[in-house]
């Protein structure tokens, strides 16, 4: 009873209820044309299957199939709330008519949580890493075992499967912070879910223009909801995991307060740099690594690598233009005499982007959803994003607060067009690209007006529309200025000090054994370098005095003294 | 820095710090003498390997040090507070010399959640399955992987392993409700913690006397902390997950608010027995299944249930005695014509008790830990707990809550001692026994005369422990009436009708349709089933009005029309 009653107060409601509950019913009549169907369904399952690989792990049926009558589903979760919750299954199975997960109870299923005949308010968990979104919630219908003698024979996925829903599979931010990372990392926390697991995506829209990076999460074709059908009346997933972790994603868009950083960012820049590796390793990209620096001397490098820097301007070609970018880029190449490389989404593929961009030492691009690939920059690279007139920077700041998580080791810089000579904007458009003319005749005026717009939720705020969609002439000389005076601020990073006997020593194998103490701790942290220069940036403390001790090590076991100690201020 | 500093901020405070920094400043100069020792150390893990059959699933020595020395630590956690969290890692390490954990950092470690140099507060997670508890905390300190070169050469656990506190494995209900259920469900959380995989006992007690039933969560031998330090200075866990699920554990012990049932129940009798139904495969125990009954009458049934039923009482031998069993054993007896067997924990092995428990109609026993037992009971029997003198029975009720989870089937009836001069005290006995001699005079006579103990917290309070441990003579009469009485008050079980017309046909396979509709609800729930008698509990919810429509399915697709529609109320 549960079940149906808990349908109905399903997302889709009553309707597709009665009809599950009608289906069951003529399901029950029309038992023996059922049997024939079934062995239809069979067939075409091994269709699907051959079409889909899934048959390189075939199971054999009627174990499974017996496995399912006899013990039914079994469920175990992790998390207290729906917000937190990922849960494993076995035979968690999938009507794709009612369109609707069913959980089979017998005798020998499990539910944790089982919280009985309550239900789980508003949903058992959430689909998709976007917190409490009512759009994106899971929850599944509950029917007896037995009754399966009545339903249409039961098509298996024998894959380890995750199942979740994609936010906004169109939007490259979306893919990257919703989908990617946290997807990649829920993977990292089942043994299972490995390279030949099959992800699910049930959120109901098509592949969308960036498949090929969800295809890079594993060997084997992603699913997607509206596919489901081909496998039959009732799909059933012998081992899958639903749910997405939330641990890396670090902004919110504004459902329930003004789109801004998480409240607790649980993501360091290690984490977003060990999966940008391990997604360009997919992409067969070999990246630009920092070169090794033990032995040589540090001045040489610091020419070779100054030789191949080059900034990269990401383009965007058809809406949020900057309108002089040819003089932009000329502008940077003389400023920081470097090469300058443009990149547009329209005109490369997105490998040849990582590519471009792992290399990059400064990322220039107006705001927008091609500026997530700046978790692809080296460390110590700049990031520019440049803002339309009437938008404020410290009000969008999705890649500011990337750039800056620690361990991101990047450098942010935000510039805004405050002359509103130098902005065009499109009232005409249509309003989801920022038209205003659909809107009253003193609203259009009061948003023209305006200089700048107020704090707003998402999603469809028409003067933030009208404003973001501007483009924009920008102004070479403010630009430059705020570059080079963030330049200037960037903060000054600590250096051991390099001995000055050393390039009188000829050895191979130097070290660096170097102790830091928090100045009134009683304690220290021991490391040991290969380089001369290193910055201490993880784990060192704001406004804090460390006391740093230095001392040479030559070919491991042969140590010299320590140097003075070194008062270093942050 | 983050290391030490947080070590010291640590459970084990500066001492140990100190200690491990100065550990590892010895290790600096003693290198060439350690990297002997090493050798030394590597025999003796192959010995203890041997011992602890881990040689099964021996690894390559050299590839797994590359590995952490390139790579350091993974974690990957689940859950958004320390109170919720379970952490899978690849190569976590334990420092048997500072007994202290330890996380090595690479340029390629991932730490999710990663607070970057803010510490988790107050730890990173609960390593017990009681909430919060400042004795059972989880933290690591962190070491650049650099160090590795000038520590003790780690000893590799293969195992996949799983890493935890056991609350107090001396008593029964708390092995049971803290440790075994929790380990068994988090091990189903996770593919790899299988039969093959190990634990360990990180609360620093030795075996105690239940170890035997956590031999049963998996086939290799569980690993106390004190036999650590066998696997030499420095051991690195390849594969590892850390933490308790908290999902099962129905009660609080009274740390922070009186004892009680915990606020969020998330287990159901389901879950609860699917665990004893496992354990009990594990202890080679036949169950005494509920007997099929399909096809044969119900009253011939009811007569065979009758002969073989009986009543187990659970007697403690050394403290909180029942003064006159042997009388209250026969009255049972006679008020319920049924065989009475008494168990004792003292007097007969664990499974032998689970054996006898397994099939009895009812279970009496004084309040304690043995009471856990009835978790082994089948479904619709009796708990009956006996409570001494002053001892409120609502307000301990570890057992009660246990026996009316939902899906737990079991029906649970408490007897408080109401005659002072039926109680037996022991004020001269040590303070853990219940003893009072130490306390001031005013204070003892205050308890002597006090008919009630009053709500208190845990763990120490002395009228609780004096009333607790008094020995009872039962009164047999108020026993009995009790008894009866709670036995009418059982809930009116609804029943299926069964045909008048069955008996006169001569069919072998006979399945009833059951469709039961909640009043007002628009949808239907459909059952099958094989019994004429059946209970619906599941999913029922109190006060509620049913309508039942039955019809008789004869081979499946004859199918007779519904009977008249029946109203059920619970």
């Amino acid at each position: 009873m549960r079940a149906s009653v808990a349908g109905c107060r399903m997302s889709v409601g009553a309707l597709l209820n009665g009809l599950l509950v009608s289906v069951v019913a003529a399901l029950l009549w029309k038992y023996s044309k059922l049997s024939e169907h079934a062995t239809l369904l069979e067939e075409e399952l091994h269709m699907t299957q051959q079409s889909q690989e899934v048959s390189q792990a075939r199971i054999d049926y009627h174990v499974a199939l017996q496995a399912l009558q006899e013990h039914g589903t079994r469920m175990v979760c992790s998390g207290k709330m729906h917000t937190d919750r990922i849960c494993r299954f076995d035979y968690l199975c999938y009507c794709s008519e009612a369109e609707e997960f069913v959980f089979f109870h017998s005798n020998s299923s499990v539910m944790l949580p089982n919280l009985g005949s309550r239900r789980f308010q508003p949903a058992l968990l959430d689909l998709s890493s976007v917190e409490d979104h009512n759009t994106q919630y899971f929850n599944f219908l509950e029917l007896p075992a037995a009754a399966l003698k009545f339903m249409p024979k039961p098509v298996f996925v024998p894959d380890v499967t995750l199942i979740l829903n994609r936010f906004n599979p169109d939007n490259l931010m979306h893919v990257f912070h919703d989908d990617l990372l946290p997807a990649f990392y829920t993977m990292q926390q089942y043994s299972d879910l490995n390279d030949e697991a099959r992800l699910v995506f049930m959120e109901g829209w098509g592949e969308g223009p960036h498949f090929d990076l969800y295809r890079l999460l594993s060997s084997k074709q992603p699913l997607l909801k509206e596919q489901l059908r081909n496998f039959g009346k009732l799909m059933c997933f012998t081992k899958s995991y639903v749910g997405l972790s939330k641990m890396t994603t670090w902004y919110q868009y504004g459902f329930v307060q003004p789109q801004g950083p998480k409240a607790n960012i649980l993501v360091s820049g290690n984490e977003i740099r060990q999966f940008a590796r391990a997604l360009m390793e997919k992409m067969n990209i070999t990246k630009v690594d920092e070169p090794e620096r033990d032995g040589g001397s540090a001045e040489d490098e610091k020419e070779k690598e100054k030789k191949d820097e080059y900034i990269v301007v990401f383009s965007r070609s058809t809406t949020r233009l900057i309108l002089n970018e040819a003089e932009l880029i000329m502008a940077l190449a003389q400023e920081f005499e470097m090469r300058v490389v443009t990149v547009s989404l329209e005109e490369q593929s997105f490998p040849s982007i990582v590519q471009v961009i792992s290399g990059a030492s400064m990322l220039v691009s107006m705001h927008g959803a091609q500026l997530i690939t700046s978790l692809f920059l080296p460390r110590g690279a700049v990031v520019v994003e440049l803002f339309p007139f009437a938008v404020n920077p410290e009000q969008y700041t999705p890649y500011k607060t990337l750039a800056s998580l620690p361990g991101m080791d990047l450098h942010y810089v935000s510039w805004r067009n405050m002359k509103e000579e130098n902005t065009v904007t499109h009232p005409d458009r249509p309003w989801e690209q920022g038209g205003i003319a659909h809107l009253e005749k003193d609203e259009q005026v009061r948003i023209l007006a305006s200089k700048d717009v107020p704090r707003h939720l998402c999603c469809r705020n028409p003067e933030w529309l009208f404003r973001i969609y501007q483009d924009t002439l920008v102004d070479i000389p403010s630009f430059l200025e705020v570059l080079k005076e963030a330049m200037k601020a960037r903060p000054n990073l600590k250096k051991t000090k390099i001995p000055w006997n050393l390039k009188y020593l000829k050895v191979r194998e130097v070290k660096y054994e170097v102790w830091i103490q928090e100045q009134g701790e009683n304690t220290y942290m021991p490391y040991i370098l290969p380089q001369q220069n290193y910055t201490f940036s993880e784990n060192i403390k704001p406004f804090t005095t460390y006391l740093v001790w230095v001392r040479c090590i030559f070919s491991k076991n042969l140590l010299g003294p320590f140097a003075d100690v070194l008062m270093c201020r942050t």
